[in-house]
């Protein structure tokens, strides 16, 4: 924020009587302190009961809860960190529930020693702590709506993303251990879920920064994020972060398995397919004002997120005016590689209707593109990695909704239910 | 770390059959997939059942647990973010219930404007986001007993901290919109605890770097925490952080309050009484392994928290010989001021007694005493700011216990139940 802007922004509300702060002399309300004694010393802290709205949101559409995906509210939170509880879910066949005691870790296939842990071996070996993101591939999956659905939110739009401070060993640490055979070059991870999910990953990249993680925000993983054991891929999708991992096969080729040619792989305009797309575009979007949302004339702070699978944010721009004209916003809070990083922009709202939107640049150089030039690349029968930028139109009544622009080229093919796996996120 | 180091310890372990890495031709048990469908989705996640013990810990001495504190299972934690629910407490009248909609804070006393703010108000301003460490001022008091306690574990030890991303607005804004008159040199925080909590800040400290915040990790501010507003002063005591923020009073003088004059001095060796000691002091402890832990011998990453009020750690030495020798620890993941930071040390435990000790040194300089030299300063009837260095004797048989010296100064005068207005937070 530039000090000066927000100083004038503001007592430029004040001059209109739009920001409220109210004086003195206009009769103040002191808020009481309580009267008794209050709630006592608790185990575990809990949530306000005032604050039992913010929750994930899951499609009504779903076929099944045991797969299909749980949207972090993206809407209702600020920062860089998503509490364990909000942090978006998943799932190809429910959860698991697995005894840490009978938990094992295999690493064997093209290695000298194959090797097995238990999870106290993981824990007693050298550990990081890294602040992440990880997103789901099909994040932004409602933006390929054409039309665009004017109800959307912030949290449908892009809330398959969220960040923690992940614990765990480098996998590089257990693959020199093992000694990864010459012609090793694919890890196959596999998870202990009734899919018995399976992903292929490059040893170049689980050589580089995976982490075999056992700990979010401090504490033991939550079942639903792979309890007790997952692998956190900095950048890439999230279904190559394997949840409830049960062994890394090192082998000489990929698997093929669903998870990268039924599912997880991209549909150009031409007809092609783009398979191992395996990186996470750079992503922002404005969380407040956002899609849902009523918002008085005056000033307003403008917040949001953004990502990039390709490294650190550098940049983000903001437009009031649907992309006629571009401003910096500040970032606030630590601006980490592959992590969320929250901006920040000053706005004084004039009460007309506006159309606000962002993008990110990245530290390659990368950017967001139009939802024109979006759909210029991408089949729309495409399911995956939709990162244009999104637009929020806040109406003369405050009220704030979907501002993307329609682009005529005819509906979506529809999403069937089980029509793409389960990838009907919201239907 | 240092690879070579760890590889050589690892490597050595290894040799030795003493890390637990079982070849395959040992006999693999790998762990299956589920043989049916999990757990569906849920609009909120919750932790596994087996991490059921991973609770903050509360005395079974207090009198009543309307005023007291949790203790953050700091034993249990990795990483330098705190679960909401797991974040330390300190009460003094028990947690009020505060209806969000009828939420005001009034900013009067000597300003030529006076403010009120609803919630809404408050989160249309500017926002910053920081990571920062709270922590209460009585922390460490289980330090002063004499001898000391060889139960102790580093939860019960310095477990009144914790670390958390904050959202608020800086409150130089507010400070500024209400124009503080010159005299007004000191800014008093009421809460809306039946306590009716008050401290006072100095007004330079509060045009510097104090949050008016309300969202923590992202969400709402747990109830316990301050819901819906508290203050965030950074590497200040907690008890000067107030929650339940209802005004702040702008005075020419100090409000000389319970908080301050009773509760929250410091008695040092020659009697004087030091009031204000705001800055928390260097601090560090070893998390894992700690007091209560059983280990195997063989390779152990040591782990623990340092943390500074001063500003930034740049260094954490390790010793685990009893101080005889000390060797740089590495810090792993964001090292950000007035935050938790994150330490972690290779050793390979070769199954003899084992005094493991760690030292912190702040961008300031500033170090951690030993226990001996902490005593010559303060009283023994002293019982907050204790900051002398933690020691864990790991025992032939793998035990870890409190490893502080006993000083042989005499018994600690008696921690009295109400004896010194509700700090007694382990008797």
């Amino acid at each position: 924020m530039n000090r000066r802007t927000f100083l004038h922004g503001l007592a430029a509300a004040l001059a209109a009587g739009s920001v409220q702060l109210v004086r003195a002399q206009q009769g103040f309300k002191p808020f009481p302190p309580a009267p008794t004694l209050g709630t006592p010393l608790q185990p575990i802290g809990t949530r306000a009961a005032s604050e039992a709205h913010v929750v994930r949101y899951i499609s009504n559409t779903l076929p099944s809860r045991h797969t299909g995906a749980a949207f972090a509210p993206i809407g209702e939170l600020d920062g860089i960190i998503t509490p364990n509880g909000l942090h978006f879910e998943r799932d190809h066949a429910g959860v698991p529930t697995i005894d840490p005691k009978d938990y094992r870790l295999v690493l064997h296939g093209l290695v000298e020693r194959p090797l097995m842990f238990t999870l106290n071996d993981l824990m007693r070996l050298p550990s990081e702590n890294q602040v992440y993101f990880i997103e789901c591939a099909g994040n932004g999956q409602n933006g390929y709506r054409e039309p665009p659905e004017p109800a959307l939110t912030a949290t449908r739009s892009r809330g398959l993303v969220s960040g923690a401070e992940w614990t765990g060993v480098p996998l590089r640490i257990l693959l020199e251990e093992a000694g990864v055979k010459p012609e090793g070059r694919w890890l196959l991870a596999e998870g202990a879920d009734a899919a018995a999910w399976v992903r292929s990953i490059p040893t170049e990249k689980g050589l580089r920064d995976v982490l075999v993680a056992y700990k979010q925000n401090g504490e033991a993983l939550r079942p639903e994020q792979g309890y007790p054991v997952r692998l956190v891929v900095p950048g890439w999708e999230g279904s190559i972060q394997v949840k409830w991992l049960r062994r890394i096969l090192v082998a000489d080729e990929p698997a093929m398995s669903r998870g990268e040619t039924s599912e997880y792989t991209d549909v150009r305009a031409d007809g092609r397919i783009d398979a191992f797309t395996w990186v996470m575009e750079p992503q922002s979007i404005i969380t407040r004002p956002s899609g849902g949302q009523l918002i008085e004339p005056g000033f307003h702070q403008i917040r949001g997120l953004a990502w990039s699978g390709f490294g650190k944010v550098v940049r983000v721009e903001v437009s009031t005016d649907g992309g006629a004209s571009w401003q910096e916003a500040r970032l606030t809070g630590p601006v980490l590689p592959y992590a969320l990083t929250r901006f920040v922009f000053d706005w004084n709202w004039d009460g007309k209707e506006a159309v606000l939107m962002s993008r990110v640049v990245d530290d390659q150089g990368n950017t967001q593109p139009t939802r024109a030039e979006f759909f210029e690349r991408w089949a729309r029968n495409n399911r995956y990695h939709y990162n244009a930028i999104q637009a929020w139109r806040v109406g003369a009544d405050g009220r704030v909704q979907n501002g993307d622009p329609a682009l005529a080229v005819g509906a979506a093919p529809p999403m069937q239910a089980g029509g793409c796996g389960g990838e009907v996120f919201d239907g």
